[in-house]
Formats: C-alpha cells, structure tokens, sequence
C-alpha cells in the first residue's frame, strides 16, 4: 500500500509548468507570470501634482499666512492630460489639477482649500516648503526596474501596477486545461426518471466545478458506460487537447472496473491502493497516443471530492506555475472527539471556525450532505487512530466552500 | 465630511438581491442561492453495498471464521447500475460491486478482501453483522429534505449534493453585471508611446479584474474623455444593460470634473468628502434614464482600488445575494509603527504574515508598488494618529492577491 505523499509525488512527477505564453494584462487575472514584469516608464512618469491648486515658486510665498495671504495673477489652467509644456513665469501662479504635470519653474502646489480659489488672480494663505503637493518622476517606480517577479499570482492591483509601468503584455503559465470523463454504467444526468439501481452522475458537475474553483479550465467532458471499446476510443481523442484527464469510477476491485482494465492494459496508468481514507484506489500515468497525464479518482462522490484536493489541487498547481504544496493550509484545534483509520491518513470533513474544527456529519464516503456542510479537511496522520479535542490538525480549505452563507 | 460607514451606508441603499433566476447545476459555481434546495430523491436511493464482495445472510455465516469459511455457490454478480432486482435464495452468495442494490433476502455484503474470491463458489472468512457494508436508503437524505439553504453560495460540493439530490436546477441570484467607466484627458491604453502629461489608464485593467475577482462580470467598459457630451451620450445607452455603474475619476475639485459636473447636473448622484485616507472624493447614486445605481470613484489608482474594497465589494455582494458585510475580514496585530491621518480613517496598504501587518511600501495614494506588493487594507480608526506595534487592527484582505508567489 501506497502511503498519501507517495502517490501524491507519483502524480506529480506527471506534470511541468505549462510553456510560458505571452496574454494582455486584461486577459490575465489569475494567472501565473512566467517572467519578470519590466517597467518600460518611470512612475510617476513626470513631476506632477498631488493636489487640485496652485503652482508657484515657494520662495515666492516665505511671507503667507492665514491672516495675510500673497496674492498672484492667474496666468492659466494646467490640467491633467494637458500635453502643453508650461512655464511658471516668476510672480505669476498656475492653476493646477490633481496628477498634471508641475510647469517649469514652479516647485511646490498650494492645495485650492487654501486660497481664495481665484481664476484670474489668487490668494494664497500658506508659505510652501519647496516640494509640496508633488510628485517626483520615478518616486514609486523607475523605468527597468522589475515590479513583479516570476512566480506571482497576478491579482488586480498586480494589474494595475503592470499597465501602469506600461506594460500591455505579460508572459505567463497558461490556465491549465482539464478534460473530465465519468465513467459507470449506473449513472444518469441529474432530473432523470431514476430506474432501481440507478444514481445521479453527481461527479461530472463537481470535478468540472472543482477544475474552475481551482482557476483551470475543463477543456471537455465525457460520460461513459463501464465499455472497454468506448475507454479506448476516448483515449484516442481526447476531449479538448487538454493538459490532464481526470476520470472518476472503474477504478475499484470489481469486476466491471473498465477503466482500470484498460488503462492497465495500455501500459501508461498504475494503480495502487493508497493508505488514506476515503481514497482507497487511486491510479495516475499518461494515457493514449498524446501521452497525455491523466489521475483516475474513485468513482465514489466523496472519495473523488477529496482525492481531488489531495493529488490532483497540487498538479494542477503545478502546471499553472505554482509551488505545489497546499495551498492555504492551516493548522486548527479539534473540538470534539472522532475515529480515524488505523494505518491510514484519514481526511475527515470539517467545518472550521476560528482556529477550531469538528466533523462535519458523517464520514461514509457515500455521505455528500456532510460534504457539502463541510469547510476544509483535517488530515489525521496514518498512526493516529482517535483524535482527541485539543488535537491539532493540519487542515486543507476546501475550493469554493467558504462560509458564506449570506443575510 | 462623511464618514466611511455613512458613505458605504448611502451605497448599500442604492441596491437589493438581484431578481432570481433559474439555472443548471453545472453553470451555478458560486451564485448564491435564492431558494432551498428540496431533494427529489434519498440518498442512498437504494440499498446498496459499499465494498466489492459477496451479498448473503448474516446467519448463515454465524460460523465463519478466518480459518474455517463457509462455502457458498456463488449464484451471479450483481453491478452497480444493473437495473435487475436480484433475488438471494437461500444457501447461496451473490457477487455484487460497490454502489450496487442490495438483492432481496441479503443482510451483509463480506468484501471480496475476507473470502478467497471464487466465481462459482466462494469460501467466506468471517461472520458478518446484519449490515455489514450494506449502506441504507435515505440514511444521507431523504426526499424532501432541504439540502441547501437560501443564501448558500455555492461551491462544488454543494453542486455535488444538488446534482446527487437529482436536481438540475437551481434557483440563484445571477451574476451582478458592471459597467466600467474610466474617465480623463491624460489617460492613453498600455503599451502607448506617452506624450508629456499623459500616464497609462491602469484603471480600466485593475476595476475589470476586481469585478471579475469579486465574482461578477464586466457588462461592458469604455473610457471617456474630459468631455460633457460623451459623459451625457454613455449615460443614455450604458454598456451591456448593467446592474451597476463603477466610474473613475473626474470627482474631485478640479475644474475639469467632467462626471461631477454631468452627474451632479443630472441630478441622481450625491458627491461627498469622505473622512478617509485614500479616497475622500466619493459620490453614489443612480444615473441615465434607467436609474442605474452607480458609484463614482476617485481617478487615482490607490484610491481607486481601496474604493472599491470599501465600498463596492459590499454593494456587489448584496446584488448577488450575501450578506454585504466584509467578506473575510480579520484581525491581526502591527508589528511596526505607522502615521495615520488624523480625523480620518486609515486604509494602510499592509502585508499580513501569520496575524501580524506591516505597511506593504509607501504609502501615497500615487504609489502603486506598495498596492501591488499588498495582501490586505488595515483600518484604522479616524481616532488614532499613530499605529503603535502591538495594536490590533481590523483587515480586509484584498481581492486576488494572496501570497502565491509560487515555486
């Protein structure tokens, strides 16, 4: 038996930083840099002024005051975007707005709350050290310098910098792209008229949900009955060109487990039984003529739910650009009493509230309502058999199962 | 002046839950529900086994035991999804896999693991309770129960439940659609050749992927000049029919104040002076004939994007359905000092560590390196001049830019 953090390196061995491609910084939210961010201008690009008012030379203004103010001649308007290169001529002000350039000669910006806010001539009631209310050309940032490194996951004020250093384009991991094939005989699509034996394919809605919560994309998606000619058909065309295949189902001891019959047969798949529950049976290799990487999960609901945090969460992390390790991985107190599996890691669903956690419901791995209730999950390391409160745990957050539960 | 809670108060008036609507399971990822969600099946929907083994009666096995089995005929398998109603007669075993019904007359499933796992005839080493990997109709959830409950946004495993339920649709608030309007004379798109005065409108790049990160949509986006006439013109005919218009710049005390003037002039928004550093020109209120709700923020980068934290994240939250309150938001404690502004409340651009905060670079509202660099706003209160090491502060973390920094 395969212990968690073997099959987990075995899964990821499978896979390597998607090849870096060039995308605009509007189309990149989320996604890997692949390379440094170069500022191609300096921030702020000018001298310019943090506040709506007047340009003046300080030296002009070293008497001013509340009670008596130096009064100027207006001598016209700077406004953001203004193109013209102004000159301040000695004894004049210049009208000024926020973010406009400073005109030559003028050192320092008296905010319009102190003057008169005059418009042909103005008083102003304050003496200026030089340099107030502006901005120096490159006081943020300087033209080469690198404003974000490689390995960043870009967010919007990432964005925001990266535009405004000038930068239309950024190089990046690509979003991975995921086909998921659920397999088995017994599953129909939800809103059927349910035959005796049958059940709701519930795995094809959550691993596609899981693939977008986890910021990849599902290039395709299949559902097969448990028929070895249609597995190797689908291998040979697979959904979308994707970067990784995910199947949930025919993996099992049983005797119509297709999957597992044909992916062994072609060579490319190994399957072990992995020390962890639920999750028993787990597989991961390369599959068809593409050699494409692909993880073939249980078929059961939450076994699949939560072998896909466990191993497939940190690949496609990988090929995303990221470290691997779990991401958002905290550590929390137990609050009650529970089993675990002797000899195996267990992965109880819990629901974690300021810095403590309790199962969820029950842990049958046939049981999604205690899925759903469920905020993270507590990994009970293998030789642990009860965890007892006041246990810590280490704790996996669950994709998309926050505790927003509104109003 | 206005205070923050008073301006993010005239916010929230201006918007309710969006109207429901109806959609698939499988297009539902993070939409918050609107209604319960009413199983239409139990769960299990039958009895049925939960190991690949052999399905018999309990007593005859009463015997059985590691070293002396029971032989039994096996009389056929029974799969998952065989739509069969299998009969156990007497004196005999049925082969059955995982997920598979329970035939009539069978109490106990023995997994194949404790028998030899013959074909025709199978030796069975143990005793087994009524029961024993038998998973009971309707022990999850029966049909009728609400499963998931107004207000719940939902993540995979909610999908997965709603799906298992036999559910195919769910009743949700959409997605809020936002119109983004960056306004300004000096603003040109990244990658222009820059001409004296003008700067990059990373603005438009940074809102867009701040909608998107809050999980709305972009309805459409333009930027506009400093010019009446086209402020006017986007006003009749918003872009993309939204729920929501977000402008930057053109509200401060500038005489090139285009959208104040325009919108001021139309009467349905209110400007004010908020009591906050960044951001204090604000304004809300509703524009064009459709009486859009909008909200106006100021045109500097920083302010911008701490704005839309403070003030349109709760509003967006509310249209979508949850609870405007801050998403997530914490405490921790400063671990260095910083200045704040007196009378007003602080919004310190912070990196937060293991509960503890320290400014994340300057801190001018022009400075975009300290933002991108940032993981989380820290508040502090209009009463405090100076953030002492030790003191606790409330944060909110910002949208898309956790620590990921990768490999």
């Amino acid at each position: 038996m395969r212990t968690l953090e073997e099959h987990r390196a075995a899964v990821l061995s499978l896979v390597a930083p998607l090849a870096p491609v060039e995308v605009a910084v509007g189309s990149a939210l989320g996604l890997v840099l692949a390379a440094d961010v170069v500022a191609a201008v300096d921030l702020p690009g000018f001298d310019n002024s943090a506040m709506d008012g007047y340009a003046v030379r300080s030296a002009e203004l070293a008497g001013a005051g509340p009670d008596h103010p130096v009064v100027l001649p207006v001598a016209g308007d700077v406004a953001a975007g203004d193109t013209t290169r102004h000159v301040l001529a000695p004894g004049q002000a210049l009208r000024i707005m926020t973010g406009a350039p400073i005109p030559e000669g003028a050192d320092a910006v008296v905010p319009v709350e102190l003057t008169d806010g005059g418009a042909t001539g103005v008083a102003l009631h304050v003496a200026p050290s030089a340099g107030l209310s502006v901005r120096r050309r490159g006081e943020d940032v300087r033209t080469g310098d690198a404003v974000l490194s490689a390995g960043t996951r870009l967010g919007p004020g990432h964005l925001a910098l990266a535009a405004a250093a000038n930068v239309p384009r950024v190089v990046v991991h690509p979003r991975p792209r995921v086909a998921v094939v659920s397999t088995g005989d017994e599953l129909v699509p939800p809103g059927s008229a349910l035959e005796h034996g049958q059940i709701v394919d519930s795995n094809h809605v959550m691993l596609c949900a899981l693939v977008e919560a986890a910021g990849a994309q599902v290039s395709g998606s299949a559902h097969l009955r448990d028929d070895a000619r249609a597995v190797r058909a689908l291998l040979d065309d697979l959904p979308g060109a994707p970067d990784l295949v995910l199947t949930t189902g025919g993996v099992s001891m049983g005797v119509y487990d297709t999957v597992k019959e044909v992916l062994a047969a072609d060579g490319g798949v190994e399957f072990a039984k992995v020390a962890m529950r639920p999750g028993m049976p787990q597989g991961c290799g390369v599959v068809g003529p593409s050699r494409t990487p692909a993880v073939t999960l249980p078929g059961n609901p939450v076994s699949s739910f939560v072998s896909f945090h466990v191993f497939v969460l940190p690949a496609l992390r990988r090929l995303a650009g990221l470290d691997p390790g779990a991401d958002g991985a905290f550590d929390a107190v137990a609050e009650v009493a529970w089993p675990a599996a002797p000899g195996k890691v267990e992965l109880t669903r819990v629901v974690e509230r300021d810095g403590r956690v309790r199962p969820s419901g029950g842990q049958g791995s046939h049981v999604l309502g205690a899925l759903s209730a469920a905020t993270a999950l507590a990994v009970v390391p293998a030789g642990v058999e009860r965890v007892e409160p006041g246990d810590r745990l280490r704790c996996l957050p669950l994709l998309g199962q926050d505790r927003d539960r509104g109003r």
